[in-house]
């Protein structure tokens, strides 16, 4: 963190601001700074809309309690929704993953969000995970998305090595409970050139190589 | 601006909360997001610490009505000082600067914030700035901090084309007014190297060369 100004510098109310902000992230002293000048020059009202927008944001959103993704319904938009296929469930890391998949619009089954992986170096356990409300989702389909039996989860986790170690440990959990478990495909990323594609990549792409129709 | 999602994508809230954000200064939609999770996770008492940090701000911090300093008390805390000098006046464009400045701790006087600089191409007249309210603690003294009359006004104004233009029309008016005026120092920065320094820089440095004691 950058040093901090003599004391009394700014107003409190301002060095108060300054403080708040730097505790974002990616946010250092010199951007917080930035930052509360401009509600000191913004109107009123935009200030007040912010102010709100945070509180709000801590008091008016929840996990739903079925695919604990984000929302201010419970159980959530997607769970709720008796459109879509809630016999898949696709298993991601964190709600930021399950927005970017939705946005491809591709996908009609219902989520499930761990809230993390499996990290032991990190501390990360099973246990601290949502992995056991996703079993029972699988083992008594009246917790599931509109009562219905699962008979597919995808595995959509990070394709690193804490991605793998949790979709190990999930796939062996999964499959003893006889339902199928995929996961998304590796390969060449769209749009890339194969010249400029890691070892890794290009691995994964030979070993998962897709028949054409 | 990036795309923003589809609609729906994130709870109301959140997706309120991160268009609040982008509307900061260099603060996009990708940190934004971050900057709303972060809020998401943190705890309850921490996000209203900041919701109210910004509201507070707005309410309570205003200009100093002598130097027009950002100040949550009036006249501000330079201002009502006696122990400073109150008959030197350090001229800045912003209270940043005088921020800035105040953290060197070398300057015992008191300063006038004018709240821009001349910049006609941009709109910025005379008459936009805190100019006359100057001009007044020069010519009534007991406008000026302690009732003191000034005999010095320092022109701490940004060395580029619109600082020099405010400040020749500055030391104008001043000058009119039977008051010294000088200006900061210009010249090679400290610390810096002299086969690096540019034209500007150097001719700062011979024209303005200082005798040694």
């Amino acid at each position: 963190m950058a040093s901090r100004p003599t004391s009394n510098a700014y107003p409190e109310p301002v060095e108060r601001l300054i403080d708040e902000f730097t505790k974002l992230p990616g946010i250092g002293r010199r951007s917080a700074e930035r930052m509360a000048f401009h509600v000191l020059k913004c109107s009123e009202q935009d200030a007040m809309g912010l102010s709100r927008a945070v509180a709000d944001v801590k008091q008016k959103v929840r996990c739903c309690s079925i695919c604990f993704n984000l929302t201010d319904i419970d159980p959530c938009g997607i769970c709720s929704n008796e459109s879509r296929d809630a016999s898949k469930v696709l298993v991601v890391e964190q709600a930021r993953d399950l927005i970017s998949l939705e946005q491809t619009g591709v996908y009609k089954g219902v989520y499930h969000v761990l809230t993390g992986r499996i990290d032991p170096l990190g501390g990360v356990e099973p246990g601290d995970l949502t992995i056991a409300a996703l079993l029972q989702r699988i083992e008594k389909p009246d917790r599931n998305c509109c009562r219905v039996k699962v008979h597919e989860v995808i595995l959509g986790l990070n394709p690193d090595m804490e991605g793998d170690t949790t979709g190990l440990y999930l796939a062996d959990e999964l499959t003893k409970r006889g339902v199928n478990v995929t996961r998304l495909a590796r390969g060449l990323p769209a749009g890339s050139h194969l010249e400029y594609a890691s070892k890794a990549v290009l691995a994964d792409a030979i070993e998962g190589r897709q028949a054409m129709r």
